[in-house]
């Protein structure tokens, strides 16, 4: 048995700033130098930020990424970080790989280095590219073939990334068959509802069929559409939990492991699966380093977050990253009095801070009393800025020039709105915010260029149950840390309505929020056809009536801004449907 | 030899419209009956459409085309048409495969069907799957593994699918060994600038490569952003052209072809790539069929479009489908006297006549004289209908109510017009067309919700130069067939303004169109770097000016609506970056 402390940097990258990304590198491995890490850990892509989507196939983005972690390399020797070894994700590309058809531009590869001395003393490459979901890896990378085994103070290391361990196969097998002690993943794992446990036990199977310890470490931090929880881990060979950072914070995770000697028994070059085995030793002797006691090191293993914690988690995390990596610090919201905006509306000042968000109520004609006074109370809750914008003036100007009825009329008022808040974001520099949610956004119970209108829609992958679920869970939290809740209890429990025309009630177009988020979920999340939710007990006139309105609604969700990725299946990443489509699911399908 | 008389459907279906397609198909294949042919192929996925995107995943889908492939099999026979070969495209799904991380769901394979005798006697799915550029087929489907040889008329003929020839390897070199006397090659080619030259090398390439006379045909028409433009052709195994569909246009391309009698030699049932070749007979003895002369058959060899003519031809045929396949009968455009609204009228009145085509004028307090006059003239041209809806009132009700200068002044402009637009569009029912042209869209010179407004973009994928050169060449193509040229020569020649602003100009924004546009073309379409530009002889103060305001722009051209793809790399479809991206090209790489 040999000891070796290891250290995994779960932290948040940026996407192409390169120089940003190796400054934080160089800046946590010097701590986690300090803290006498053997081993130093990045998360996949680390220097890159992930995914790059196509600045994978740029040759520009490809050598600066090569060049930049040479750089790093070289500073860490000078940093006296030499002794050490540093596993970082980067952006490899082949030179010279001629152009074939089939092959992504420049053949980039998902990589990491093995970083020592001063210099990269060995790469691996991403055997297993995963190509569904939120993943188009097949476009960006070319698999690697071999794996490198690296001896640190006498314990064989190998390092795999992220799909590798996900898929059956592979060089999973070729870990276990090179007798490696230690197994480290490095990941860019998106967050969705419930995967925590999915990722423990993936981890403890990995573990248990390459009998090696396993640390799995990811990046933490929202990227576009998705959002990555951290949640690293390391696993004993018997599945034992040995340390586990806290999800949706940035954290270097620093564990002492008791690891087996190297096996001394030779070993072929290229294993059974025709997988090449490239063996490297880092450094000579045993080095000495500051043995702390682990009483010293971060607390090993953070409470999980329950679930309702976990998605508002995610939520906030998303929208944060979003508007600061963006360049963004303010953000403007239409506050309705309705739950969409005032959850939205809790959700930016938990982000941000209640200093930078600006809440502006935009009364109709048709707008009821409650609207502005529910709108009110939140501003004054939060602490938000509040100001109100009357539109019948502006409204009434255009049905001076055109004639409108009807849903004409009603979105007219939609559309001014979004012409005041586009008006205010140029003007004043704010990010704007749409407050739509996901049940309305399947059903296309929203209007175009009105309140579609904005930069992030943080709701965007959220049903209305779920909706009304996280703002009872936000406002119980705060009373139970003393605090004022932020949503007003108004905005909870009365009927949603878009206020377009009088006395409207979403419950006039929509079928009750509970039916419609039930045949949501099976259509959208989990492709079912309609004979298939009428046979798990649908009505069969809700199931045609929900799928019709889904079907026809592709085009607004197209045009609809990014927001968090929360779901198995959220628009604009993961359903990707033909605009121009003809096909209706039937009750029953054709028979031949 | 054996004579066989081959019919070619070269046809438009409609995504997702299988009622509708399986119609056509047996129309068609009537049709071709009728003509004698012995063998009638249709495009790849026929029967479905093509792309499916994520229907591909849809159990209830995968099962509706395999029952309608079915009935059209039974009903062909009924027709009689049994004793004839149809080649159908459609998706196919293997039933009981469990579900594996990797493996789309329901394992939809993209195939061909071999049609006789009322049923499906044989079958073959695409080896090759693209996964780049416009295709993601990684996600859709999994590969097929063997080959099916039918034997018709003692002649024997292979099938494959679209990138099966494209790539070097895989079936057609198992085509060659198993000594198959025709090829055909069914496909959803989209249409690009200059590939027809490409298509028709590669065709005579693969033909000598097998050994066969080769069949290629593609089917026609516009999905989405994707535009196919027919162009079937047949080859000798000499590269001799025996017959050539024209482009952008149905047509039943029938040939007779002289095929030479099966091998007598023994084939092994699988080859040394490890491809299983299947074969089946059709029918027993040689058919006797009513033998038209070939004076009797359509043209067999169609003229080329030239430049000019084939691009503009794309984004007509783009446009209408787009319109009419999505259910609607009239546009409407907002005709500000400039080039871009111009062109943009000039091709919907050619896709959909005139009488279908709104244009509307919307002067503002800064519109010129020149812009209204030229708007009115265009109208008179083309005849489209015309109305003007000043914005002046509505502008300064919003400026009562928010105080907006600068650049957030000029936006309310556009998003007023914007407003107006989707009002007559939900009024009336039109369709609204944006402007916008590659140029602008590039670099974001454009108002998000104001002038991006819109349901399809004819001109998004043509870089402004090209909108001139087209321009010129459809007025001029007008005056040689003695009509009105469309476009007012003044909207042609005048400098491009936005108008929003007191004598403004383009120029005062962006560098001269010529120059930006040759940017562009490096930096867009092919990747390259700014140091790459630099050192190509760009200024490089222009290079980084330009590329700035390119990457700036992605979020605003995420927004813009879809509109035909005619380029290598049309945003939208073919270009994938981050929106949070802190990438900067810089004039030279960091240096190690």
């Amino acid at each position: 048995m040999s000891r070796l402390r290891l250290a995994l940097a779960q932290f948040n990258p940026v996407v192409g700033d390169l120089d940003g990304n190796a400054a934080k590198v160089l800046d946590w491995a010097r701590r986690a130098g300090d803290q006498g890490a053997d081993i130093i850990a990045f998360p996949e892509m680390a220097l890159t930020g992930y995914p790059v989507e196509d600045l994978a196939l740029r040759r520009s983005f490809q050598d600066a990424s090569r060049a930049m972690l040479t750089d790093v390399a070289s500073q860490l020797g000078r940093d006296g970080l030499g002794d050490r070894l540093v596993v970082l994700g980067y952006l490899d590309g082949a030179p010279g790989t001629s152009s074939t058809l089939g092959i992504p531009a420049g053949a980039p590869q998902n990589a990491a280095a093995f970083v020592h001395d001063g210099r990269v003393l060995a790469r691996y490459a991403k055997h297993h590219l995963p190509n569904y979901g939120v993943f188009d890896e097949f476009r960006y990378f070319v698999a690697g073939s071999s794996l490198t085994v690296a001896q640190v103070n006498g314990v064989d290391v190998a390092v795999v990334i992220c799909e590798d361990i996900w898929q059956d196969g592979g060089p999973v097998a070729t870990v276990r068959d090179a007798d490696a002690g230690l197994l480290i993943v490095i990941n860019g794992s998106p967050y969705e509802r419930n995967k925590d446990d999915v990722r423990l036990e993936l981890v403890r199977r990995r573990a248990a069929d390459t009998g090696a310890t396993l640390a799995y470490v990811n990046m933490v931090g929202g990227q576009d559409e998705l959002v990555f929880d951290g949640d690293s881990i390391v696993v004993s060979a018997q599945g034992e939990v040995l340390a586990r950072a806290p999800q949706f914070e940035e954290h270097l995770l620093v564990v002492d492991l008791d690891l087996p000697a190297a096996s001394e028994r030779p070993h072929d070059p290229t294993d059974a699966r025709g997988v090449t085995v490239e063996r490297v030793t880092v450094g000579g002797q045993p080095r000495s380093y500051p043995a702390l006691p682990v009483s010293e090191l971060s607390p090993s293993i953070a409470p999980r977050l329950e679930d309702d914690a976990e998605v508002y988690g995610a939520l906030v995390t998303g929208l944060r990253d979003y508007v600061t990596k963006n360049g963004f610090q303010t953000v403007v919201i239409a506050v309705s009095g309705g739950i969409d905006s005032a959850l939205t509306a809790a959700i930016a000042c938990d982000a941000l801070g209640a200093a930078n968000v600006h809440g502006v109520s935009m009364p109709s004609s048709y707008s009821s009393e409650h609207s502005r006074s529910d709108a009110a109370d939140l501003a004054e809750r939060t602490g938000l800025h509040f100001t109100t914008v009357p539109i019948a003036a502006m409204v009434d100007e255009f049905l001076r020039a055109i004639d409108l009825t009807g849903v004409a009329e009603e979105n007219l008022q939609a559309r001014v709105r979004g012409v005041v808040l586009m008006g205010l974001s140029n003007e004043h520099g704010h990010l704007v915010l749409a407050t739509g949610n996901k049940s309305e956004l399947s059903v296309g119970y929203s209007t175009l260029y009105g309140d579609a209108v904005g930069g992030y829609a943080p709701l965007k992958d959220v049903p209305k149950t779920l909706v009304w679920q996280l703002s009872r869970w936000r406002n119980k939290d705060a009373e139970a840390r003393g605090e004022t809740p932020p949503i007003p209890e108004a905005s909870i429990s009365k009927p949603p309505s878009a206020e377009l025309r009088p006395g409207q009630l979403d419950s006039d177009s929509l079928p009750d929020y509970e039916l419609l988020d039930g045949v949501l979920d099976s259509y959208v999340e989990n492709d079912r056809g309609s004979s298939e939710l009428v046979a798990a007990g649908f009505d069969q006139a809700l199931v045609e009536r929900v799928l019709k309105m889904t079907d026809a609604a592709e085009y607004k969700r197209r045009q609809y801004p990014p927001g968090p990725k929360i779901s198995l299946k959220a628009f604009g990443r993961d359903r990707r449907l033909p605009i121009t489509n003809r096909w209706r699911e039937h009750p029953s399908p054709p028979t031949a």
